[in-house]
């Protein structure tokens, strides 16, 4: 598979200081982001449809409206320097409608990349990257033969919107395959050999207009039932595989001609070719939610350069870091912490769920290498 | 002279997540005191009688009336859990209105004894600390007399509302005093001795509710025309002499019964008993911007938990830094920033103007000592 260029408009002009960002998507992404574009001097104008999003505190430019809403979205480009997204699944109606279109900075093959996990693993390959075997799955049929064929335990996920463990089934030997598959529900999905990995890494890496890179160091994850609890750096893994992974990163980046942060998860093996690509993100990501107390530009700040035309920043790194999720009521804790090296951010949701993501904790220590 | 406690409500409990910080005056420092609310997931709710404040742009809680609009102040008292401010010059009218008093965190001893720089002179003398050499001046005569005990250089300085060397005048022998003491406009003055110092430095220091201490690393700052250029941490001091400034700094908010972050300025002269206290400013200040890219807790972030009754935050510094004032038209070069370990801070002022302080830059460098 080829990965077309962008397209789209030839490189804008750098925005000026006053210039205002739109962001698609008003989540916890959204709300950094904003507070990013205020750090440097510029705007921030959050659309989403949910009048209780929590990006909405953080700014006074907003529209309240559904992403199918032509009128809403012609507003949204009219009132907007340039535009970019809090997440990957961005409707089709917005990257095609005329007015956002010629605003976007990023890359819309990077989003449709993104958003089927059948295209993203042909991508994977093109590029040269290992992946875990895996087979499309349309039909029981599929499944069948995709199991045969990849052995068990294996992952089925759909192809498309599913994140944090949503939309993903494990399968054993002996599992009731037709109940397995209409959980489904008709939705196109592959089937991909469960890996069982050392390490979960992950690479948050920026891609400037002028094509420049600057990674953060590699992060090393934990994830706890399928949604990220841990984020440590320095990842203990030999250096030569961190800077594998930084090259993958990059190899994602440039092959797609994106523009901006994405955040690329690789699974550690003890294989002979250790690692494997698992999944990209063209966005700022979990797991580089750290970057912001611990080094000069952070995630945010850097995204936001991007878009914005700006030369990228210095993504080094001045401590070590864990960085750990606020959970659910987890939260709660928030007006007790205060330990030594902690840093806390609070999303400032209106409603505490079991799952959800409501902060984080970042502790601080002197960098030992 | 004695500092009464700041009497007014006991402690109050601890803001819940979701509370909102009601923040009085809209500049930079009350834009980024609003971006800490955030980030510590509490609201923020900006009061300015300048509807063009950049604080406005940071958060969607605004109030725009005058500062003596008893009834927008009662409805702000009405929309916010408790009340800061950014600027030390609140007037009277704020801090005696019935609606806001009771929601105020912070001192009104330390708010009044920073208007007047008399009443400050007095203070620091009572807490045993030493100042330059001074007399109060109400009459030509005064001045006269001042200067003959004194000497010259000198500065007139007025005793409220200076700031960036606004209503101040450096005499010296020879100078025709009539014409100096007309700039005065009638406003009543004191005359200090000028200080020969070797260094300046200041100390930001934070106070919980709970009478807890959290001190940054003293600073090292550089003026030009009497604006903050350059702020250089760690100060180039020895370790004695910075000690002494904590002290010093924690002796002035514990004497107010002070809660928040306060800024102490210091001169430091070569004479046995090297450190001179110049003035303090009971809220975040200048030379303190630097904690949000180098600490676990920015001095915004730490402002913020005192003011909310949250135990202080962890002041730990993990990178060496030079902070850098953008002032007047040098903002406009921010779009070129990127350097290494360069972090960038722009306010979003609408307008350029000379000597204003348009954002800052902060150059982290990994720690030496």
């Amino acid at each position: 598979m080829t990965i077309e260029p962008a397209g789209g408009p030839a490189p804008a002009p750098p925005l000026e200081l006053g210039a205002t960002v739109g962001i698609l998507g008003g989540g916890q992404l959204g709300r950094m982001l904003a507070m990013a574009a205020h750090r440097l001097g510029l705007k921030a104008h959050i659309y989403c449809p949910d009048p209780q999003s929590c990006a909405f505190d953080v700014t006074d430019l907003k529209t309240v409206a559904a992403y199918d809403d032509e009128a809403a979205l012609a507003e949204f480009a009219a009132a907007v320097d340039a535009v970019t997204w809090e997440f990957e699944n961005v409707p089709a109606a917005i990257v095609e409608h005329p007015g956002i279109s010629k605003l976007f900075r990023g890359s819309a093959a990077a989003l449709a990349t993104s958003q089927d996990r059948l295209q993203e693993k042909r991508f994977f390959e093109s590029c040269g990257l290992s992946v875990a075997p895996w087979q499309p799955v349309d039909s029981i049929d599929d499944l069948r033969a995709a199991l045969a064929a990849i052995g068990t335990p294996a992952m089925l996920k759909t192809r498309r919107l599913g994140y944090d463990g949503k939309g993903q089934w494990r399968i054993e030997g002996g599992d009731d395959l037709s109940r397995v598959f209409k959980a489904l529900d008709g939705a196109p999905a592959i089937l991909e050999g469960f890996v069982s990995f050392e390490k979960e890494l992950s690479v948050i890496l920026a891609r400037g207009q002028d094509g420049a890179f600057a990674a953060y160091d590699p992060v090393e994850n934990t994830h706890e039932n399928q949604i990220l609890r841990v984020s440590e750096v320095p990842a203990d893994v030999p250096a030569p595989l961190a800077e594998a992974a930084v090259r993958a990163a990059g190899t994602i980046a440039g092959a797609l001609d994106y523009v901006g942060v994405i955040g690329v998860e690789f699974f550690v093996t003890g294989g002979e070719n250790p690692l494997l690509v698992n999944e990209f993100a063209p966005r700022v990501h979990n797991s580089g939610h750290w970057t912001h107390p611990a080094c000069a530009t952070s995630q945010f700040d850097q995204h936001i350069r991007a878009v914005a035309g700006w030369p990228l920043g210095d993504p080094g790194r001045f401590a070590d870091v864990e960085m750990r999720n606020l959970i659910g009521d987890e939260v709660l804790k928030a007006p007790t912490t205060g330990a030594p090296g902690e840093f806390v951010e609070i999303y400032g949701k209106r409603e505490i769920r079991p799952g959800r993501k409501m902060g984080h904790l970042v502790r601080l220590a002197p960098r030992r290498r």
